[in-house]
């Protein structure tokens, strides 16, 4: 028998850190994982511990590090994270993952507030950092926006086998909660083109006149990727929130494409890479 | 043995409306329990249906009135069904609770587009509104509404018992998330008021010097109350999320209020119900 | 304007007690809420503090009676700490929640382990302590007990509306999650029923030719009250989990109800309290 | 820019299927995933649906096959969905997930029940089948198995950095949820392994002297390998649900072990691959 495959660490560090130098304040607030691989199997094995870090001690890692950092994005703090990390033998691989929880300024008595701020919703902005001896590799991304289009998406000309009883339809509701992630060319980037990735999707998925989930998720990858030259590949994952048209003809009533019953379950999940 | 309290019907209704006579598109998106109290207790010993309407038909009458109301607003779409349901024996009360999610507009391209929407989050605005022999209540509300201030909040003077070790701060995060609702005078009432308490509970929370959960919590009312006329009482709930300061001495650095871990639980909860 | 209602205290304390002293081990797990209410106006109106005792002092007092106290049940818990609460003024009511989470003895090697334990699902037992000047209150009951029966329920014989649609059955699949509160004739009561209960709603659901869900809480209700003696009133809530059966007919297939979709929403809601 | 990975499907379909060709009735309770993985590109670019089974049609299948099928294990229902999705071109990979809902026969006035169920807790029965052009490849698991030991556990002898504030200990609370999965040798393979493996995961959870989670992740891996000739390989992934001794100093208490505050967040998460 032989242990294959090892990794082990620290899981939702909840750290949040308030820049309070200057005024107005600024606010960051992260969740991360820690996470190492390497020749651990004498702690599987024996029950040797002598090169097991405590994944107590990487929290505390953490936190002593935010002290120290002017923590400017998720990305470059995973990579110093990741660097003291995979320093340690027998460290061969450090994951460091991060989920940015989003605050926006208070507007209070109509001006922006030096020290208020309040929470616009489930939005995530993560981050991947993996350092190992091939180098660093760097993934950003967002979780969790959630749009919707009330036309200009259609579902049409699919294969009808014998179990299909889904009817064609030329105007649907388009509902979807986007996960979206891309990758550097490291020694380029600077990891900033988050704000602009986010623009590029949301535009796509508005404008797109939609056949399907597939074709507008294309769209908008390859929307990212003419707009991001430093962007070498993106992957999107699209859930179908499917809204179902209620019949209302029991009732005498006609339903022009108004009522539906928004489904949490079963959904259609769509998911593709495009590289450049 | 006697039923001396009963009460059913369906709970989490979804119902998604779009309105489409007008470009651009107007869309609400609600989820609705509908429940009914009354003479019903020969459902309960006897096993007689002959007066227990199916929750299937209140979904279907949800869906039904839905196709024909201008859904101008959730109290009055659910004064519209509580009416309906009180009007048929053995109801005695009719109860319609409503949870709006908010979609706001996407800006495409620099323009707001005309049927492409994001979701904001998640908070929620409220309704509960009640039909009985002595008339209708409508209370709305608002949840989940996240804020955070870095300073301008203090805890101090408590009493210290054998049980205390808290210390004295004149300096702390406050975090929230805010749900609010309030009892309207019915009659002058035209259910109009969110917006501006809203924005009322959010500059006091953000402006007021806090000496204690409490004490916000009670400004943060009687701002609600000061702005809205037709306002009668308002109860508001501010769970505490704590934010713990890190000890960083261990590792030889300061802490000067900026880095913090955010923690679930156990977590305060402050409640109060203010009356003009 | 006045505060009519105010509360607040400390929630989600989450308390495990190993019982060491005899060998096998003794495990008890419980989720805690602390809540007070009093003459507490000052705090909210006037930012004074010297009557607000901390929620961390609460916690605090949790743990140091944890340590004092035999656990012997979570009512008598409950009822130590609402006595040592309430004795302090202002406080007009003291009012503790707690949840146990079930944990089983494992059995290893054919054998019951004297310190290794099993969760057995997502049950939870509850009680609800208050303690004011009218004296002491207890609610015991469980939560998230979740049966299904696949015949021996139908529901048929409810009125047709315009808006009923919904077809007659004489066989259906009846599952639901069983939340169950009674109250105790204090005095008398030393909190042991729980089981008798617990045996009693699970034979009363398996064994009851059901006509609605209403009809099987009746019978799940008089079946407490039949077998406990020292129970006054006991409260059922059974949502209705409906399950679909689903229509194969487009594909040349019957269903002679075997295959269902299980349904989360919409789903039916049905509670009622019954006193001796 | 191309297309380097696509995958689509429909995921959580909720099936219950009912045995009542005998009495007493069985009962399956599953949530699928069908994802399908292929040269659909032109889906993407083109917006030519084609070649594009509808998600819906997905559905229909699992509900149709159902019906015809003995459903004797997920792993077999899988295989048969995962061949007649992978038979139709330009489908390349077929990948079926299901977890399975446990339910139990309800001991009702002593005895079985014949149609009475009672679910026990969280656990879920996994099982990903894919089929492509290499073959057909099953992965079975369990999830949400939770245990928890109150002794026997130390952790000790491990690293100390700067970083490092964790006391050595030699007997603490060692509590999990045991995520499992394991890889049969196809042909051999009948599917039957669970209900041994699950007894010999909780035997060495119970019995094992560990030194380290991974210590005893390690030794449980080890002893499933032992006792089940037709797995090749098994992956654990164990949560470190950290259990904190109170201290109780302040209140001039000891406290030699017992109370404890259960945490959620951060956790340590240990994960390992053996391989026969």
């Amino acid at each position: 028998m032989a242990i294959i495959f090892n990794r082990y660490g620290k899981c939702r560090i909840r750290l949040v850190k308030v820049r309070r130098a200057a005024d107005p304040h600024d606010l960051v607030d992260l969740t991360l994982d820690v996470q190492l691989e390497g020749a651990f199997e004498n702690v599987y094995t024996e029950g040797d511990n002598s090169s097991c870090l405590a994944t107590d001690t990487m929290k505390n890692t953490v936190y002593a590090f935010a002290r120290q950092d002017p923590m400017a994005s998720p990305e470059l703090f995973g990579l110093r994270l990741a660097k003291h990390f995979a320093a340690t033998p027998p460290v061969a691989r450090a994951r460091i993952s991060l989920a940015e929880h989003r605050w926006e300024r208070l507007t209070a008595d109509g001006h922006p507030h030096p020290h208020a701020f309040i929470q616009p919703g489930g939005e995530r902005w993560t981050a991947i950092v993996e350092k190992d001896r091939d180098g660093e590799r760097v993934t950003s991304g967002l979780e969790n926006l959630v749009v919707l289009k009330t036309t200009d998406s259609s579902f049409s000309g699919f294969p009808r086998d014998r179990y299909t009883t889904l009817s064609e339809t030329e105007d649907r509701i388009f509902a979807t909660s986007v996960t979206a992630s891309w990758k550097y060319h490291l020694g380029t980037a600077e990891f900033g083109a988050r704000t602009l990735i986010r623009r590029r999707l949301l535009d796509t998925f508005a404008t797109h006149d939609s056949r399907s989930v597939q074709h507008t998720l294309h769209a908008m990858a390859r929307a990212v990727l003419d707009a991001c030259d430093d962007v070498e590949e993106v992957t999107l994952a699209l859930p179908n929130r499917h809204h179902l048209l209620v019949d209302l003809a029991p009732f005498g009533l006609d339903n022009p494409n108004e009522v539906f019953v928004a489904t949490d379950q079963p959904y259609g999940l769509i998911e593709a890479t495009v590289r450049r």
